[in-house]
């Protein structure tokens, strides 16, 4: 299933499933028995899964759907409990800059206040940065609660996958102190969508193509094949040590071709268009927008 | 306002107000006017603020209020959409370490998977870590979203503040390549409160006594006084460029004498029993346990 958040006019956040181009509304197909957030809707567990599965019909895409371009979409999640980013995680990424393979998966947060959705604009201000880059991601959805999760259990505790844009201000990340979090977590630098693919329908993660397209020129291209660390080792590294929630999100790092790294080094620019696409979960465009904010 | 949340046997955790040594329901004295949730609460603004003061009072304390012995207070918030952990900003432990006075403040998350509440074990695996580490620190409460935020109207952003335990696991945090949020994120490593101490009730945060006991003996004891980033420029540089929401911690940062500094160091184990003491803020203390979760 491709689920949705979306957002009629004049109400809350709705939880949809696409089918045939058209978005059904799963709280009204199911009569109030599926809740409007994902998070919520993922707590739900298996059950709640089947009940949006036995919906997710061509009959009821025809009967209730909406087409999918007449929809608001938002992020698939937009209040997980966190964003775990993994960062120099390919091996092509590595390649490029010269450095040593990694023997330990980088990690870092992004706050959830810096996820918007499909269409969204990335905005930042200009006398706060002026090195806003770009990151394609393929991120991973929590299904259920995980704690000391085998690497070979790891796949059944995963809902499914969202494209990420890792947005990062090199500046502030690097520069001004190795200042990760702020670089990452600036508000509106986490894009996510448009869809949360099910699990059922990425039978391997780890050989998909990933792109990044700055105003329709491929940046980044690349594949998950070149993950360094694969998902279930990230599962069981992570859980370990911190219990990962339904609707936790885990970003897994982006392969070459950022734009800090190019010679001369890109960065995002006012009126700049991104897409990151990695095959099987659609396509997140973002436009990005500076805003002076003022003198501070 | 001392405001606390509390699990009742049977019941979901309520909100509640510590007036005379007795634990008022706000959710039961309010009629139900009042969330259960201190998120929630906050997220109602002043409203609702100024109403749990109204039933704040020595009447209904002895008409409707637990004695606090006999309450098992939990963090007194359980949800936060973030925590946002500041670190080196103490004169003394900049003192005490030989570094430099540093002029960017150090930032970094805590996921909120890692809060408990006073009495909660602090649990560790010896095979995960075995340099589990203490910070005393005063923690400040976020009233109402902020964003662009000048340092003169800080205030007015904060709810109030709390005891936190910056519990920190200093192997993953800094031997195996810099790691903070691996170290600092583990489960049960972020005690809280045990109250919410209102703004109102602490003048100057910038003049309270800090203090981290071991098993009865002080082995931090330091003013915030000594600190480096004052609230208000925290709240303002924060909130420059990431939105900070009802609840949100901030954390800001310990004084000197922590285990890891001392000669030899001294690091927590099974059995102790740590004390962190704000001034005005009550004592927060939690028992200290190893536990070997298998072979991974």
């Amino acid at each position: 299933m491709k689920l949705v958040t979306f957002k009629p006019a004049g109400s809350t956040p709705q939880l949809g499933v696409v089918v045939d181009d058209r978005v059904i509304n799963l709280v009204e197909a199911s009569d109030g028995r599926l809740p409007g957030d994902m998070r919520s809707f993922l707590e739900l567990g298996e059950e709640a899964m089947a009940l949006a599965r036995s919906l997710a019909t061509p009959a009821l895409a025809d009967r209730l759907g909406v087409p999918l371009d007449q929809v608001r979409l938002l992020a698939p999640i937009l209040n997980p409990s966190k964003v775990v980013a993994i960062g120099l995680n390919y091996m092509d990424h590595v390649r490029e800059s010269g450095g040593q393979v990694p023997t330990l998966a980088t990690m870092f947060a992004k706050y959830p206040s810096a996820i918007i959705g499909p269409g969204d604009e990335i905005r930042w201000d200009p006398e706060l940065t002026s090195k806003v880059d770009f990151e394609a991601e393929l991120a991973v959805v929590i299904g259920k609660k995980a704690k000391g999760v085998a690497e070979e259990d790891a796949y059944d505790y995963i809902a499914g996958y969202m494209n990420c844009h890792d947005v990062s201000a090199r500046d502030l990340q690097l520069e001004k102190g190795d200042q990760w979090i702020m670089g990452k977590s600036l508000d509106t630098f986490c894009p996510l969508g448009p869809y949360l693919v099910t699990r059922d329908e990425i039978p391997d993660p780890h050989n998909l193509a990933i792109r990044c397209e700055v105003n329709g020129v491929a940046y980044q291209n690349s594949s998950t094949k070149e993950l360094i660390f694969k998902i279930p080792y990230l599962i069981a590294y992570l859980s370990r040590g911190i219990t990962l929630l339904p609707g936790d999100v885990i970003t897994t790092g982006t392969p070459d071709g950022v734009g800090a790294f190019r010679n001369p080094p890109v960065f995002l620019k006012h009126g700049d268009v991104v897409t990151v696409e990695v095959e099987g979960l659609g396509r997140l465009t973002n436009p990005c927008v500076e805003v002076r904010s003022g003198g501070r």
